[in-house]
């Protein structure tokens, strides 16, 4: 019944884009060693720095948001350091404590309802640890995470990560980016920050697969080699190393042929903003400005209905009695047909 | 070049075995819910159960074999327990110090050559704890680990599990049974406990995916209904649940669909047998007695080099200057044609 | 040169109150048992029974409040949960984060000055778990932390535990007290809370020593002797199992012999009653209402420079450009002579 | 009743050298500042860099044996390495698990009866490590822990410990050694490392109060000042911090006064010494040689039933039917008087 309902809860629920599938059916005979050891790995590697402009970067391939963020903060992290990151923040509210259970506090910041963190907000947070008599009782800032785009779609500008940049090598913290949905900013129309910047800017970063197209996997980008051995070290007993790794290389590969990775999360993004311009002229207020895929809109009750018997959408949060926040999210298999028909009844739908 | 070589390394040098590639192509415009909420992970649920013959079990999907042994053994111990295995099993020798990481010491027993522990070794294991007087300082046995096969191949006899689950019972003991490649225990001549056996004399066990014919995946089969919680609610944060669980679901659902799941290992397990049946006839010694698909094979260095002009077989140890044991191993994609050719390189490199 | 000032800046700046002293002297000679398996350890333990008017309940001791904190929290919890606590709790500030390297969450609550809780807060938190459909994705909060008194010197009610423990019995939370100064609560004039309603109304708790007149040491008390197992074999990995024991018992036993304990204690509460009252008379305003030995007294910047020449108070945190919030805290060893001076120099300091 | 025999159990069975206790008591009544900022830890702090003769190290005092090895070996591996020690090490048998608990695996190694690693040993461990080709999946070492003297009272040579030091260095593992009894090797007549020496051949050690006349304490010198951060901050959240760190500075600064640490060890050392002469003269043999405050003597059962109806022994194991290791053990308590009446009764149940 509810698959009956045309799409537009989430950006991983389908299997994956037909390219990727094809490849993997495709390598499927060919005996390729273990643990990402195979060729497809290593080309994919390959293409990812050339990608990034920037052959001076270690790539490991892992298969899960949490499970990357997990790996990679917990492993460079000091025991006695915590990291800092937005309350919206995926590592502060959805990952079950994953930081946590690995040993390390996160430090929330209150971020707008964009979900961005500024240089100051930072600098703060150090200075409120580095001004405390008491400092050896509180826990240390030792990492930045920041997401781009953020959990509410929103883009970070190149000159607010080159601030962000600048005070943590100041305060001697690391930067972390989780790019699980990476695709959709490189291809937003606002995006300013390349891959190459991600790979100047940042120590450690990850271009998300699982959201973009991939069945699963997230290519980490490790830009401050000092860190690669805590990282890779920390892969297998963590489980994040894959007997068949070449099933993560052989789809990256795939994603990062003939610019496949950006094309797909285009088409999503331009479908995602077609259905938002439309939105507001039909009366909507979007809860944030969002220029990628996930499009959050504030909806009354009344209209919520009508749209809730054609559409699934995310329920995101009740606002008030009379109102709620849904969030409308593309991907690489929206198809056009879904979109104009959403438009459509977004029109019919109309506020004023 | 090593890929022109004949491949007898290990059970996952290749993609899936294509039945599930399709299954995953075939299902690809679905909109599935995230997660494992799926209704492929459902209906592969419903056929594990009717496999097992029991329907009083719980069943969820991970990724891989570490990130099993890690998030169940990390969720069933409490803080002060270690668990018991033989100084061979996985746990103790190739998962990186998962199970340490996790907070548990890994209280190993020297096994024989065929990796297997016996109940009388895990009851002097229980008596020594408890008769020590200083039992405070000493880590308490919370859980007791085998592999079936084991590490090297060897089977449990259903009368040694039984053996194995009442010393448990009567010790306040879990026992926890790591199927890796339990699809070559089922489909062995010489196997005799089923899977619902497994389920009548085990805590927790799983069936493993990544090494019998999947791209990733493992089955998690929970008899001990209290232990769900604690397992359940660990998958998230250790990074063991898939947004896209549905990959999980379509490949079980395809593994367990007209018994492939044993087929594919049965075939697997034959080749073996003939391969070690030859290597005997033709004057080798084998190390252990395997009727799995992994055979251990003595072989002196003379022997050896000519071997390894043609074939890439899995150095496993050094006995001497002269002797080595090398593992041999088949899986779903060995064919008809690597297997003569290897019967026949036998043949012309007897030793008598 | 700090210390010519009169010091009101904490309740631990003094080694032991000298009957402790004395009774480790007597004990010297004797030999005992290890590991607190001591006769000194026992007797103590049956005091403290008595005390609590309560013998089934188990008892052991610990070095410092940190310590207990993160012993009791990190064992008594699954490994998915979090502990719920008022956000200017001890463990969600002054602990650099031990309860995250334990591996759990801490679940903050905004609480009013007074830094309590109440029933209906963490029902609501309860609600907010329950109801939320990822809730897979969010920490399930496993136990309730609150301070008797709290860290700013407020006193539960009996009805207001009351609550909170039936809202924990309904929710399925254990419920932890910490009494780093239980000592200064019992003693109150408006104290309500006996041990024995402790030993009903809570899972856990524990009776300070450090800070109420021991050279080290708090006397854990469990109630719930499901969680005995949990607690007792995770001192010794933790550290907090001391190799001579019996100086805790020792301490504990004459704390407890002749109402020591509550002596001191009450002591110390009346003369932080009777700088309060004064501080009020003469116009300061007491930032929270306590009835315990810490007094917070909010102070403007002239009257502050001149008690600074003369006592050394706690500063707590500044409200404005004008004034902050200071603590002045007694102890069993401030005397009738600092009091008085203290009293003086507020009239001498009035602002009205 | 068990009191009533003469005392030879262990070391930690009083509570404290007198004059660490008139030392407590004559500092009663100063106010100091708390978890170790107070005067008397610094000036035990210049005391025992003057005795290690370097002043380029940092000083701090924790609490016990188990809570100092945890915190010290917890900070300064990174996540994925472990700990080389003996399988006889304090860490590998009787810490309940405390460096798994914080995430270690305890890599451990034969060692004779004395309980003694030799430099080729760890070069082989780090052989086996590197030349591994499935490296990524077992633990790499990072650390080497060793005793001084052993849990068998035995020496370190200083020769030893050079050859530890550069095979360490070379093969960039840290080096820490336990000396939960160091004072009964700097007293011994056989020890030629000093405390200075300690400073040079090591990243870490520590100075054991607990077990050689201090109520509680070990003093930890880091001559590895990288380390330092990663010990200090760690202590708080591992409980290690103590409020009335005081206690700790007061004990130390007396006991590295007048030399009374070496002096009350040597007293003890050469009272073993004759208990030991007493015993192989009487025709009873040592299970290992040891020239400090333990003697570990092998022991029929007629002459063992001789002895225990007047003395306490420690049972150390059980070698046969017919015979034991106890082990002997004087202090700084040990009296000439408990001397004299133990050598009496060796000669008079003499063996030959």
């Amino acid at each position: 019944m509810k698959k009956e309902k045309i799409f537009f809860v989430n950006d991983y629920a389908t299997v994956a884009h037909p390219n990727l599938l094809k490849a993997l059916s495709e390598a499927n005979f060919n005996n390729e060693m273990g643990y990402g050891d195979d060729d497809y790995c290593q080309e994919a590697i390959n293409l990812i720095k050339k990608e990034c402009g920037n052959d001076d970067v270690d790539v490991f391939f892992l298969m899960g948001g949490t499970q990357t963020n997990m790996i990679v903060l917990n492993s460079i992290l000091r025991s006695y350091q915590g990291v800092i990151s937005a309350q919206t923040g995926h590592i502060a509210t959805h990952e079950t404590g994953a930081i946590e259970r690995g040993g390390h506090k996160v430090l929330t910041i209150e971020a707008n309802e964009e979900g961005k963190l500024n240089a100051k907000q930072i600098e703060d947070c150090c200075n409120d640890y580095n001004n405390d008599v008491n400092s050896l009782h509180i826990v240390q800032p030792g990492c930045v995470y920041i997401s781009h785009p953020t959990e509410s779609g929103a883009l970070y500008t190149k000159d607010e990560l080159i601030e962000i940049n600048e005070v943590c090598k100041k305060e001697g913290l690391l930067l972390y980016v989780d790019g699980a949905r990476l695709g959709y900013a490189l291809a937003s129309i606002k995006n300013n920050i390349t891959l190459k910047d991600l790979t100047f800017l940042t120590d450690v970063f990850y271009i998300g697969g699982t959201k973009c197209g991939a069945m699963l996997g997230e290519a980490l980008v490790i830009n401050n080699k000092e860190l690669t051995p805590y990282i890779r070290y920390s892969m297998k007993p963590c489980g994040g190393l894959l007997a068949k790794g070449m099933i993560l290389g052989i789809q990256f590969k795939e994603l990062f042929t003939n610019n496949l990775y950006v094309e797909i999360c285009k088409k999503a993004d331009d479908m995602a903003q077609r259905i938002a311009n439309t939105f507001e002229e039909c009366g909507y207020t979007m809860f944030t400005k969002s220029y990628t895929n996930q499009q959050f809109v504030i909806i009354d009750n009344e209209s919520l209905k009508k749209f809730d018997e054609l559409y699934d959408f995310a329920m995101w949060m009740r606002i008030d009695d009379e109102h709620s926040i849904v969030r409308v999210c593309t991907s690489w298999s929206t198809s056009e047909q879904m979109i104009s028909s959403l438009i459509n009844d977004i029109k019919r739908f109309r506020l004023n």
